[in-house]
C-alpha cells in the first residue's frame, strides 16, 4: 500500500472556477505540491490559497522563468524524490495545476515519472481553451468542424503548416511569439477575425481584437481564431 | 434593463466536476433551460437536478434523437421566443450545457441568437476532451505539439487532411462513426496507440484501446491518439 499521486486542475485563475471535486481534495490534502517562481510564489497555489488547511505541508516546484526551462529533469527527480517520500508512508500528495492538468501543464513532468509506479488520479480542470472562449464570448466551432490547439511557439513552417487546415484555431502561449503570430495569421488572411485575450477570468483580464493587442503579451494569453466571420459578433 | 442568459458548463457527467461558479448560479436560478431528448429526459439536468430549487421554472429544449437535428431551428426558435419572456421580464434565464457551452455544444444555437440583442455570460465547463484524457490517463501532448480535435463524422477526406498533421488528435463525437475511424487510423498507422472512452467519469465509464472497442460506440464517446507512443502507459 502507497499514497496516491493526485494532478488537480485549479482552473484558470478565478476561485469559482474550481470543482467541487478539486476543493474537496485541496482542503483534506496533507501535502500538497505546486509549480512556483523562484522565489515560492505560484500561481497554481494562489488561486486556492483559502481552501488550503493551515498544517498543510507544502513542496514548491521552484522552476527557473527562463525558456530553457522545459524540461528542468534535475528539479522534477528531486521533487519526485520528495513526493515519492510520502507516497511510501501512504500519504496522498496533491499536485497543484493551473488549467487542466494534462492540457500543456507541467503536470506531465510528474506523471511520466510516477506513471505505472504508483497510483495516480487525474482531477480535470478549466482549461484556459474553454476559459479564453467564455470570457471573449467566442463559439469556436461547431457541428462537423475541426479546432486545431497550436503552441505559440512552434517554427514558422510547422505553424504554417497547422494554418493549412480549415474551420477554428487556438494559439497556446503567445508571450514573446505575439509579433511572429501576428504576421503569419495576417499572411493567410485570419487577422481580421482572431481574438486576443490575456489573463481570463482575473482581475485584470483583456480581450481584445487582435489588432489592438499589445507588442509584448504574457505568458498567460491566447489568440483564438474562430472558424467563420459570423461567429465574431461584437 | 433585462435578465441575462447564461451558458452554464456542468461538465462531463460526474456532478463533482461541477465548477463553485456554476453550482452558485444554478443553485440561485428561477428559470433553467437544457436540451433534452423528446421524452423530458436530459443529461445536462441529471447532472445537477441535486442542486436545482424546488420551484425553478423548467425549459426543456426538446431536440428529436435523429442525425438530421442540426441545426432545429424551429425548435430553437420557440426556445428563444420562451427565454426572451423571462429576460424581458429581468428574470436571468440559466441554459445547461453538457461539458463546456462552446465547444461543441448546442448553446450555440441560443447564442446565436441572443448575442448582441440581450446581455450573455457563459461558464466554462469541465470539457469532454479534458475528462476523457484524465480518466485514460494520457497526457494528449505537451510543449510544442499541437492537438487537433476532430468531430468523427466528417468526411473521409477531410478526415485524412486533418491526420496529415503531426502530433495529437481527439476525435469527438465517435457514435456510428467507430468503423469509419478504425479503418481511418489503421490506414495512418495510428490506431495501435489510440484509446477509446465512452462516458467518462459516469458509473458505467469505459477506458479501452482502439483494438478492443465495442462495433457500436455511443453518442457519449472519444477517441484520444496521443502524439507519441511512450504517451501511452498502460
Amino acid at each position: 500500500m502507497t499514497g496516491k499521486i493526485i494532478g488537480v486542475g485549479v482552473g484558470p485563475g478565478d476561485p469559482e472556477l474550481l470543482t467541487l471535486k478539486a476543493l474537496k481534495v485541496i482542503r483534506e490534502a496533507k501535502v500538497i505540491a505546486y509549480p512556483s517562481i523562484e522565489t515560492g510564489e505560484s500561481f497554481a497555489r494562489n488561486i486556492v490559497k483559502e481552501f488550503m488547511s493551515k498544517d498543510v505541508l507544502e513542496i514548491p516546484i521552484k522552476i527557473p522563468m527562463v525558456e530553457s526551462r522545459f524540461p528542468s529533469q534535475l528539479i522534477y527527480n528531486s521533487a519526485s524524490d520528495e513526493i515519492a517520500t510520502h507516497l511510501k508512508r501512504e500519504v496522498n500528495v496533491i499536485v497543484l495545476c493551473q488549467g487542466d492538468p494534462f492540457f500543456y501543464g507541467s503536470f506531465m513532468y510528474l506523471f511520466s515519472r510516477f506513471a505505472g509506479k504508483y497510483p495516480v488520479e487525474i482531477i480535470p480542470g478549466i482549461s484556459s481553451l474553454n476559459a479564453c472562449s467564455a470570457v471573449s464570448q467566442r463559439p469556436l466551432c461547431s457541428r462537423l468542424e475541426s479546432l486545431s490547439v497550436i503552441p505559440g511557439g512552434m517554427d514558422d513552417e510547422a505553424f504554417l503548416k497547422q494554418l493549412e487546415k480549415e474551420d477554428a484555431f487556438a494559439i497556446m502561449k503567445v508571450g514573446r511569439n505575439i509579433a511572429k503570430i501576428k504576421r503569419l495569421l495576417e499572411q493567410k488572411g485570419m487577422a481580421k477575425r482572431a481574438v486576443y485575450v490575456s489573463h481570463a477570468t482575473l482581475p485584470n483580464q483583456l480581450v481584445l481584437p487582435l489588432a489592438e493587442a499589445p507588442e509584448t503579451a504574457p505568458y498567460f494569453s491566447m489568440i483564438l481564431v474562430p472558424s467563420k466571420d459570423e461567429y465574431v459578433i461584437y
